[in-house]
């Protein structure tokens, strides 16, 4: 089958890999009908080693259940299932938690012999526990949206549980990107009334004003935090979302974090060390979030999608076909595209 | 009258100073019937540049109404009130909201023409948000345990509740001074089953262990870490209580905090940075805590200590007049003593 490959920092192709086959009795075959490129796929693209064979890529996925193995139950062949970003077992401790992304067998795709989501078909590990039936065709109008529970809007959602967003809380949203837009219909949907987005791309912050944000603050650094301090009373907000991972947005997450506040971060963190010393310690500030645990929220979410409520899909504003996948890339590190959608 | 001066590092002496009397409305007197020693004095101790005239310093008091002003309305002359560690106005919004150590109109005893804890008698001020009226005569043998309500024990007790400590979670203490003690004792009170206490002084621990612990690590560094682990199957506790305050306990913290769990920390940060960046975001550790805002917790605590069900003044194993102050410091700086109380 055709598949994605990385074979270094800007170098994404599109090749033959194996055909994937049921391994486990807990595997199932899925064939991909919409994937994605992740935020976190620009790491690698910006800064991969060259490798001499790519490398699978692609975590994101949306898929017909073609085969099942004789230990998944549930499934059957011709089900529209979504797949979060990790696979997991769904019955150990973590998973039983909520936790799946630290399941104790669980994993990563497109490593150690499982598939990457951004090709034809993927092989799905611990079956059971990572996938999720969808209860609509293959032509929905709706797989745009779907597809969003596979990693992006779980993950703004994350974020907005983590940092406890509520009625009561006031928001700051660091990061136009679609995880920050997700963040905004998360908190949004979560009852916040004040939710102040920073970024400074008019063409998302616009979508993010129709996902909830009730004001856009385009500035940076020092202006920036002066703008929401200005917005809050000089206070800050209860609960910042710091979507985007650098030390830079983390600086400035503290500083418009109000006292007693709570900074959640999904951003993967570029940074190993965080300022975090005794003015912080005095202000009682709390630093939660990490990596999502998708697989948590899929079944909370998905009723608001299928009614219509929400469309988180509306953050994927390209579609190209497999062929179409590294020119994707490149629109995406250029900004040109905020999330490209993949239909193999 | 006599209070307590700092005059420098290893320079603390009892002098005269002006005896305090109202000057705001909001202001009451407290003569101070018993006041102790924090582990934070013990900073200002170690490397307070030399004063010309000595700064005041304490606290913690617990004392009798001597005068109320016009505006204090709920307490009168004879009763006898703890005062938490920073005074608050009790109506502000962080008031309120229980973050009475942000409060808009609050403040610190001992600085700014107010009083330091560790003398004769104390001015107030916002006295009607700060006081805590206490059912109890001046005689009272509780005196000890109510004075711990004044810092310590809720300070303890923020540290667990802030990281979540319930019936459910498991428990790692990090520290064997009074704070960690009275960590323990709170873990205890909210239900926590496995009580970890990390700690080397064996009558500190077996205190601990009287508390509630029911494990006792006295290792330190990667050693104490490993004997966690090995108590916890591999994994950690979901909760980390923080209460040293130097960078070695933080890095023990987050080396033995489960995957998804919580560090809450309420030993006052002796560092800037705090290392806690791509590994732990992807194990989803939070970082909570902070300075403790005692007087949200007092009317919680108090009727425990009222009905003898717990004896938190425990932690004081020394008293001194206060002409002994000076010894107190001592002691405590060289861990002769682990909590000093004053008996002016």
């Amino acid at each position: 089958m055709r598949a994605t490959l990385i074979y270094g920092a800007g170098d994404v192709r599109i090749g033959d890999v194996p055909d994937p086959e049921l391994r486990q009795p807990t595997d199932a075959l899925v064939r991909v009908l919409r994937a994605c490129i992740c935020g976190s796929d620009l790491w690698p693209y910006g800064s991969k080693a060259p490798v001499e064979h790519g490398d699978r890529i692609g975590h994101e996925f949306l898929g017909v259940i073609e085969e099942v193995g004789s230990e998944v139950s549930g499934f059957k062949r011709g089900d529209v299932v979504v797949a979060p970003f990790v696979w997991s077992d769904g019955t150990c401790d973590f998973c039983r938690e909520g936790l799946q992304t630290s399941c104790r067998h669980g994993g990563t795709w497109g490593r150690d012999g499982v598939d990457g989501g951004q090709g034809e078909a993927v092989r799905v590990p611990q079956a059971q526990g990572t996938l999720v039936k969808l209860p609509v065709g293959e032509e929905s109008a709706l797989l745009a949206s779907l597809l969003s529970l596979s990693d992006v809007f779980p993950t703004g959602y994350h974020c907005a549980k983590t940092a406890g967003v509520n009625p009561r809380t006031t928001v700051t949203v660091i990061g136009d990107g679609a995880v920050g837009l997700s963040a905004v219909l998360s908190a949004k949907r979560l009852g916040a009334e004040r939710i102040i987005l920073m970024g400074r791309h008019k063409d998302r912050t616009d979508l993010g004003v129709e996902f909830g944000a009730t004001d856009v603050v385009a500035e940076r650094g020092q202006e920036g935090v002066e703008r929401v301090k200005e917005l809050t009373g000089g206070d800050g907000t209860h609960t910042v979302l710091e979507c985007v991972g650098l030390e830079a947005a983390l600086d400035t997450a503290f500083a418009v974090v109000r006292a007693g506040g709570t900074i959640s971060r999904v951003g993967a963190p570029q940074y190993r060390q965080v300022s975090f010393g005794f003015p912080d310690f005095l202000r009682n500030i709390t630093l939660t979030g990490g990596v999502a645990p998708a697989r948590a929220y899929i079944e909370e979410l998905l009723p608001d999608i299928l009614d219509g409520r929400i469309e988180p899909g509306r953050v994927f504003d390209r579609t190209v076909r497999l062929d179409g996948v590294p020119d994707g890339y490149r629109a995406m590190a250029e900004r040109e595209a905020l999330k490209v959608m993949i239909e193999p």
